[in-house]
C-alpha cells in the first residue's frame, strides 16, 4: 500500500480549490481560507480525485482511494464517479491523514448544488489542528452498541475530524469483549452472550473503518474498580470482600494482592495490545472503592508486608505501576485517568497521558497535571451523556482548554481533549441525536483557531448549515433551534 | 360498519385471561388484576380473536378487525393468524373503545414466550380509565415532522393508552396545513410548499390511523397570536405595527378591529371542521403581546369605538368570543390555553375545557378553573420537549392532578390531561427518544389508580420492561438506565 504515514503528528495542509457559501459549508473552521468572487461550474460527469504527479503517495493507498470514493458521492449525491478532471484544485498534504481531513470537510463541504448544476468559488485554505487529540469516549458496557452504530459514530466522527474513537468497551455491568485468551469474560459477563457482544472479527472492523476514516482506535480496559463484570467469568480476579470476619458474597476491585491478578492481566493485555495496533492503551484507574480491600484479611497481610501500613493509594499505586509495566512491555504507551495522577503522581512517566474528567475547576488540574510535565487530554467539559437542551452547545463551544496559568511549555503539554458518552441513559435508541452536533462544537474547539472562533453568535449559523449537512450524510443530528434543512427528509 | 361506538366514556372493561409475569408485563396498571397459579400453553396456530356470540359488535367492525391483526402479530411476533381458538379468554367491554384499549396493552403484554412455546396464567383483569383525556401535543409548526413520524407516534401513543393526539399543527415558524380554501396559507407559509405541508389525504390518513388505534385527533389552529406564518399567505390577516406614527413593516397578532379577519377565520373553520370529525376544536388563545395592537391607530380607533377604553384584555376577549362563537355554530366545543380563561372568565361556557399549561402553581389554577365550574385538561407538569435524564420519568409519575383544595365536584372537571412536545429542539430525529417512555410515565397517571402506583420503586421495572415492550414494537424508547433488553437490536 503507497501511503506514508505518521501519526500524531500536526498535520499543515493547504487547498486551492473552490467554495460556494464556503464558510458556512465549512465546520470545523480551517485555518486559513481566503475565497474570491471567480466562480466554477463542476459537472460530476467530469470530476475526479487523482493523485498529484509529484505526490509521494499515489494510487494504491488504500486509505485515500477509498475515501475518495467516499467524498464524491458525499459531493454528488445521486451521481457515479466521473472520469476526467480538468486541473483546477489541488490539495497538498504532509501525510495521507491530512489528506483525508483536507478532502473530508473543507472539500466536501464547499461544494454546493443548486438545481441540477454544481458551483464553486476559488477559494485557498491552508489548515492544520490546534490540537493532535480529539476524541470522542463511547461506553458500550453499561447499554450495548451494536457494531454498525459504532460505524455510524466513527462516520460523523470524522465529519467534525474527530481522530480518536476511546472505546470504554468494558465497565461493571457488563463485558462484551470475546476474548480469545479468556472466552470466558464475556460468556459470563456479557449482557448476552452471543448478541451482546464485540467478537474478535467484530472489533477488527471497527479498527478498519476508523483507520480509513483517519480514527484510532484506544481502547480501555478499565482496573482496578469498574471490574464487576470480569468477576463473572474469571472466579479468582476479584477481591471477596469481608463482613464480620466473613467473606460476604460481594467482591471489590481487583485483587492487588494476588499474584494470579497479574498473571492474568499480563495474558489479558497480551492478547489486546495485539488486537489494538493503537501504540497507546488506557488502563483506566478510576474510582477505586477501597473499602472492600480494607475489609480483606489477605490484602491487609499484604499491606504489611509491603509496608504500605494503612495508605491504601499506596496499594493503588502498586497496582497500578504493574499494570503500566506489563503494558510497556508490549510496547504500548499507558493513559489513565486523572485519579491516577492524584494518588501517585509518580507513577507517571513523561509519555504518560492524563485524562481530567472531574467537574470543578478542571482547568486547575489540567495546570497541576503539566506542571507535573505529564500530558493531558481534557474531557470535564465534555460530558455529552448528560442530556440538555440543544443550545447546550454553546456550553461545549465556551471551552478554554488553555485558559491556566502556566509556561508554555505546560501548555503544549494539553494535547488535546475528548467528548464523553457514558452509558448510562443511553444505548442505539439515542445515541446520535445526543451526540450530534453538540460534539461538533467540542470538535471545532479542537480543531480551529480559537481568536477565530470565540464567536457563538457567528458559529450559530454554520453550526446550523452543518447539521443539515450531517442530516444529509445520514446522521441523525438533532436541531439547534426552529428551521429546516433542505435536505431532511429525503428517503424518510 | 358494526361498531358500536362512544365517546369520551369511562369505559370499563374486564378481561378474563392469562398473563405470565403479567404485572411486569402490563402499563399503564389496570385498575384491578389477579393473577393464579394455573397455567395454559398457547399455540399460534390455534390462536385466534373472536367476537363473542352475545356481543353487540360482530365481525365487520373495521376498528376491532384490523385491531386483531394488528395483536397477533404483537404477541406472537413472526407467526401467521392461526384459526381455531379453544375459548379460554373472553374480553368484555361497553365499547368498540374500551375492547381495542383491553387489548392493546394488556393482552398482548400478557403472553410471553419461552422458547418456542407462548405460556399465560390464569388472570382476571376489571380496567377503565382515571381521566377521560390523555392527550399527546405535537407540535409541527416549528419543525416539520413527516407523516410517518406521526403514525409511528400515534402507535407508541396506543401502547400507552393515549386516547387524543392534540396536533399543534400550526404556528409562527410555518403553515404546513394545505388548506383547499386558502392555499396560499401552506404554499408561502410553510417551510417548503411541496416538501413540508400536510396534504388533504396526508391529514385524513393520520386520523383514519389514530381512529382504528381509538385515539381522536384533536386540530390546534392556535390565535390570535402565534400566527406570523399565517400572515404570509394572507396579507391582510395581521394587524400591521406602527412605528413613530407610520408602519414599521412588521406585523403582529390577527387584526382584531378588521371584519375581514372574522370572515376569513369564518371560512377556515369552517373548512378545517369538516376535515376534523372531532366535535372538539383547540382555538390557542395563548401569549398574545398586545404591544402592537397598541401602536396601531385602527385598533386604537376600534377599541374607543367599542368602548374597552385602555383595556387590551376586553379585545383579546372580543376576539376570542368571536372565534367560540364562529366554531360554536359549527358544532364544535372549543378548548383554550388558561390565558383565556385569565384575561375573561366570562367567555367559557360550561362545556369549555381549559387546558392549564404554565409553570409554578398549576393546581392553583386547576382550583380557580374548576371553582369557576369549567373543565380543566392539566399540561404544565408534562412539558417533555425539554431534555432532561431519562429518570426524570419519575418526576413526570409523581404527579397529582387532584391533589388541591375543592369539592367533589371541582375534582370531577378534571378530565384529564396530556404531554406537550414542543418543537423548538425536536423534529424527527430526536422525537421518539425524548417521547418515550417518559410519557409512559404520565399515561400511568392518566390512567391508573392513584394508590396503587403511588410508588416509584414498584413502577421502575415495570416501566423498564414496557420499554423493552416498546422497543420490540419498534418504538425507538429511550433505556431508563444500565441494562439491556432481550430483543433490543433484532433488525438491527
Amino acid at each position: 500500500k503507497r501511503c506514508s504515514v505518521t501519526r500524531f503528528h500536526f498535520l499543515p495542509l493547504i487547498i486551492f480549490l473552490v467554495g460556494l457559501h464556503a464558510v458556512e459549508g465549512i465546520w470545523p473552521l480551517p485555518q486559513t481560507m481566503t475565497s474570491s468572487a471567480e466562480r466554477y461550474s463542476l459537472d460530476p460527469q467530469y470530476f475526479n480525485f487523482n493523485y498529484g504527479r509529484d505526490s509521494a503517495t499515489q494510487q494504491g493507498c488504500s486509505v485515500l482511494d477509498a475515501a475518495f470514493k467516499r467524498y464524491f458521492s458525499i459531493i454528488f449525491p445521486d451521481h457515479i464517479s466521473g472520469s476526467v478532471f480538468a486541473e483546477r484544485a489541488a490539495l497538498n498534504a504532509e501525510t495521507v491523514w491530512g489528506a483525508l481531513r483536507g478532502n473530508s470537510n473543507n472539500l466536501c463541504s464547499m461544494f454546493m448544488n443548486k438545481g441540477i448544476t454544481f458551483f464553486v468559488n476559488k477559494t485557498e485554505i491552508e489548515d492544520f489542528p490546534r490540537f493532535q487529540f480529539r476524541g470522542v469516549l463511547l461506553d458500550t458496557s453499561r447499554h450495548y452498541l451494536p457494531v454498525q452504530v459504532i460505524l455510524k459514530t466513527l462516520d460523523a466522527m470524522s465529519y467534525s475530524k474527530f481522530n480518536v474513537f476511546h472505546w470504554h468497551i468494558v465497565d461493571d455491568p457488563s463485558f462484551p469483549y470475546q476474548s480469545r485468551t479468556f472466552p470466558g469474560l464475556s460468556s459470563k459477563g456479557a449482557f448476552h452472550p452471543m448478541t451482546h457482544i464485540y467478537t474478535q472479527s467484530d472489533v477488527r472492523r471497527v479498527i478498519s473503518y476508523a483507520r480509513l476514516r483517519g480514527i484510532r482506535v484506544l481502547p480501555e480496559f478499565d482496573s482496578p474498580g469498574h471490574t464487576q463484570s470480569w468477576g463473572k467469568g474469571q472466579s479468582d480476579l476479584l477481591t471477596p470482600c469481608y463482613k464480620g470476619g466473613i467473606p460476604s458474597g460481594t467482591f471489590g476491585p481487583v485483587n492487588p494482592a494476588s499474584a494470579s491478578s497479574y498473571q492474568f492481566m499480563a495474558r489479558l493485555f497480551k492478547e489486546v495490545s495485539a488486537v489494538f495496533p493503537e501504540s497507546y492503551i488506557h488502563l483506566g484507574g478510576d474510582e477505586v472503592d477501597v473499602s472492600c480491600w480494607k475489609s480483606n484479611p489477605d490484602v491487609q497481610v499484604f499491606m504489611q508486608k509491603m509496608g504500605f501500613g494503612n495508605d491504601f493509594a499506596k496499594l493503588e499505586s502498586y497496582y497500578m505501576e504493574n499494570l503500566v509495566n506489563i503494558t510497556s512491555a508490549l510496547n504500548k504507551t499507558s493513559i489513565v485517568w486523572q485519579d491516577v495522577f492524584e494518588y501517585h503522581e509518580r507513577v507517571s512517566t513523561p509519555q504518560q497521558m492524563i485524562v481530567v474528567w472531574r467537574e470543578g475547576c478542571y482547568l486547575c488540574e489540567v495546570r497541576r497535571v503539566t506542571k507535573a510535565g505529564l500530558k493531558v487530554i481534557l474531557a470535564s467539559p465534555w460530558y455529552l451523556d448528560l442530556p440538555g437542551p440543544t443550545h447546550d452547545w454553546v456550553r461545549y463551544y465556551t471551552v478554554w482548554p488553555l485558559a491556566f496559568k502556566g509556561t508554555e511549555e505546560q501548555k503544549k503539554l494539553v494535547i488535546g481533549g475528548e467528548v464523553c458518552m457514558w452509558g448510562e441513559y443511553v444505548d442505539a435508541t439515542n445515541l446520535s441525536p445526543r451526540l450530534w452536533p453538540r460534539a461538533s462544537a467540542a470538535a471545532e474547539r479542537l480543531w480551529s483557531d480559537e481568536k477565530q472562533t470565540s464567536s457563538v453568535a457567528r458559529a450559530f449559523s454554520r453550526l446550523q448549515d452543518f447539521r443539515c449537512k450531517l442530516l444529509r450524510r445520514g446522521i441523525q443530528a438533532e436541531p439547534l433551534f426552529v428551521g429546516h434543512c433542505r435536505h431532511e427528509y429525503q428517503g424518510v
